[in-house]
């Protein structure tokens, strides 16, 4: 390794080389609590052309490398293991073009979403792909990631905002394919083998991203309901409605809701009374007072005819940022349920209210002093559950469980985290062998040495 | 080969294996006019296990086939070469299952588009994906050229609309990934790999679609505009305005206009004088009479601004049928501007007007007697031109010309119909040697033997 590193040295920029003790605690480790080590050395390169000669070395000497963006993955796959070296993208950032006409923008990978989501905004247009951790999370872990978040109801994931992309091979080729337009079938559209691959494949280093106008209405109402049942009736009801207007709605039961509002956030709920479920409705259309007057009417409707039991619609900017409080006090409530099991699952939304009942059942059965509190995005058929018993060695019994159960139901364990290191015990409960034997020939074709990665996702 | 068909007649049923005289001439070519063929067999299994044990068998025997669905390709993927055996998909038809809360519908290869989107609609759904070829092409040709047509705009291609995917690759070796989930993100995404590969890496055998909400209003105007320059600006405006509600955005030349209301269309043009340009604006909404006021209002503030000439909005259906006539006319025109020269190609959107601009000048400065008509899906970067000289050996010259254009505007020389035989010379006009290699890679990791449609893409 140190023969590696020498041999680096004198090809690379000195700032672009971090040993010993300038590596800083936090390549140590991503946001998924993955145990921590120091990579042999940090390399950060500052432009494609350094990346492409760096694993051209890492070829030669058959040097494991991991690669780092924002290091916020939840599934570890940026965690450095033993005998890699840390690829961090941190150097290479910035805006090269917007394109107003075309709609696009074409990004570095070490940008941050917020700086991305702020230069559309500045350009009067919108970057829809949003997320808790916008301010330190990096396009490029975005894509390799394939990032979804709270509006993917109406834009879709990362993978739907992508036109084009620049990546690095294993072997220091670089695939150029920063296509910008909507259409274009000539030969395989290589990109889609990168996004969502976390890293295994090749190293994305620019992005040309797909913007949208931006919308200029918005309502937002939470929304009493007397079931997990009754939500999905609602969802229906309102996507016909809205169609695409529907930016989001995102599903409480009251496990999640009680919790939150009663111990963990501030402004409370805005019902004298408890309900079974919670739904937050959002709408974004382009004329204010019309949008408003329709979506008061599909709420009285859905009132009268018994498919809520209450609404609350948002009167101001603040009533909406306290509807979303509700929803956004999960970072808050994730700590005071220690040792938690946090799952991000996704199940066929047909199959949901059996899948949410059934797993309630047997687990409070097997542990009765389990607190379970469910929430979703149950549009992307995305469903969160935050579990504890308080007691760490529940939790492997319960996430497996869990996992048995989403297979049953033939759902995925994972809707938006990956699979990382810490899921890939449990891939075969989504995935077939079949399936998983073919990833295993495209990583084989693309990185022989297997250096880029290793060990992550298959 | 004799060997080898004699071994499949003891595996398939009867009717699954036509020979000789029983092979009709719908096998022996595609909608593309490539030179015809017939095959020296068609297989048409009725199963996926039938098509693994074909497989098996052509592995074994180094046996060559392609693969045909509806046969309305248009850049001869379809069409046998020599030494190959057809496998036809026409009988592996029919809807298996349609989840109307999921808004899912999982459909067997061979279906036709037309019987899909019927059975949308009886569920009170949408399958958005229309081309003209609805009652002849196949959802797995649909999914193996990434199909685009007239609703990209709102609904993307049908890469966009796809859940999941069963495909059998060159060795039999079945990958069953019928996802139903918008997120699902466990390793890697494999349906993208065969969606839009042609035929070359596997084998499309059932799909999951997406359903939509059927919208319950539309609004249709023919505008007039000023200029190509001037479409683009309006488009902006109207994709500000109406967000994702804009369903479609039609621009012809005033070339293709004339042609087509003057000498092919029998309504004609509704403006008494003679624009530059015009388009055809649609938006689907909800709700019919608020929608119609926004349009009016949209088209009233244009016109004020300047932003059109003159604007026609369609006030019955029949009146909406005229307006789309004009632009569905370009199938009538086709045989009447013989020896045809027909592209479809994409421009970063921004660098179109320069773009027509300059191949009107350039090729009619070689060409002083070329008529050249030019639309297109500019909303998708899409450009269509339909040029004739009157002689068959000018074409060549013109769509190489035009093809280095495009290739100089970072364009793509196939926006919709895929490479197949006929594009393939050029396939290097718009991908570069690396990603040409890539894709040999992945075709090599499939199909090392390389009896998947031989020869198609790369």
């Amino acid at each position: 390794m140190q023969a590696f590193i020498d041999k680096l040295k004198k090809t690379l920029p000195q700032k672009a080389l971090l040993e010993g003790a300038a590596i800083g605690e936090r390549y140590h480790a991503d946001w998924s609590g993955e145990a921590k080590l120091a990579p042999a050395a940090v390399l950060r390169p500052a432009s494609t052309e350094e990346i492409a000669t760096i694993l051209k070395h890492c070829q030669e000497h058959k040097q494991r490398l991991v690669v780092q963006g924002g290091l916020t993955g939840l599934s570890g796959a940026a965690t450095p293991q033993a005998e890699e070296v840390s690829l961090s993208l941190e150097r290479l950032t910035g805006i090269e073009e917007i394109d107003p006409d075309g709609m696009t923008m074409t990004v570095r990978a070490g940008t941050s979403l917020e700086t991305v989501q702020e230069a559309a905004r500045k350009t009067g247009l919108l970057f829809p792909l949003d997320l808790g951790a916008r301010g330190s999370c990096s396009i490029g872990g975005n894509v390799a990631t394939n990032a979804g978040g709270t509006q993917v109801i109406r834009y879709g994931m990362i993978r739907n905002l992508i036109l084009g992309l620049e990546v690095v091979l294993a072997d220091g080729t670089i695939i150029s394919s920063l296509n910008k337009m909507l259409k274009n079938n000539t030969g395989y559209d290589l990109k889609q083998l990168f996004i969502g691959s976390e890293g295994t494949l090749g190293i994305v280093t620019r992005v040309v991203l797909r913007l949208f106008p931006a919308p200029t209405s918005s309502c937002t109402a939470l929304c009493a309901l007397k079931g997990f049942q009754a939500s999905i009736r609602f969802l229906q009801q309102a996507s016909g409605y809205f169609s695409s207007e529907l930016s989001a709605y995102e599903v409480m039961l009251a496990s999640y809701y009680d919790y939150v509002t009663q111990s963990i956030n501030a402004a409370g709920s805005p019902f004298s009374q408890s309900f079974p479920a919670y739904a937050i409705l959002e709408i974004e259309g382009a004329e204010q007072s019309s949008d408003s007057e329709r979506f008061e009417a599909f709420l009285g409707e859905a009132l009268a005819a018994g498919l809520i039991a209450d609404a609350a619609i948002a009167q101001s900017s603040r009533e909406v940022e306290e509807i979303w409080a509700i929803r956004h006090a999960v970072s808050e409530a994730s700590p005071t349920l220690a040792p938690l099991c946090a799952l991000d699952i996704s199940i066929p939304i047909s199959r949901m209210p059996a899948f949410v009942e059934q797993s309630q059942a047997e687990l409070k059965k097997q542990f009765p002093d389990l607190r379970m509190l469910i929430f979703g995005h149950i549009g992307d058929s995305n469903l969160h559950y935050m579990m504890t018993t308080g007691r760490q060695e529940d939790n492997p019994v319960i996430e497996e469980r869990m996992y048995q159960l989403c297979r049953e139901f033939e759902g995925s364990i994972s809707a938006e985290h990956g699979i990382g290191m810490i899921k890939k015990p449990f891939l075969s409960y989504s995935r077939t062998p079949e399936e998983i034997a073919l990833m295993r020939t495209l990583k084989r074709a693309l990185d022989p040495a297997n250096i880029l990665n290793r060990g992550r996702v298959i």
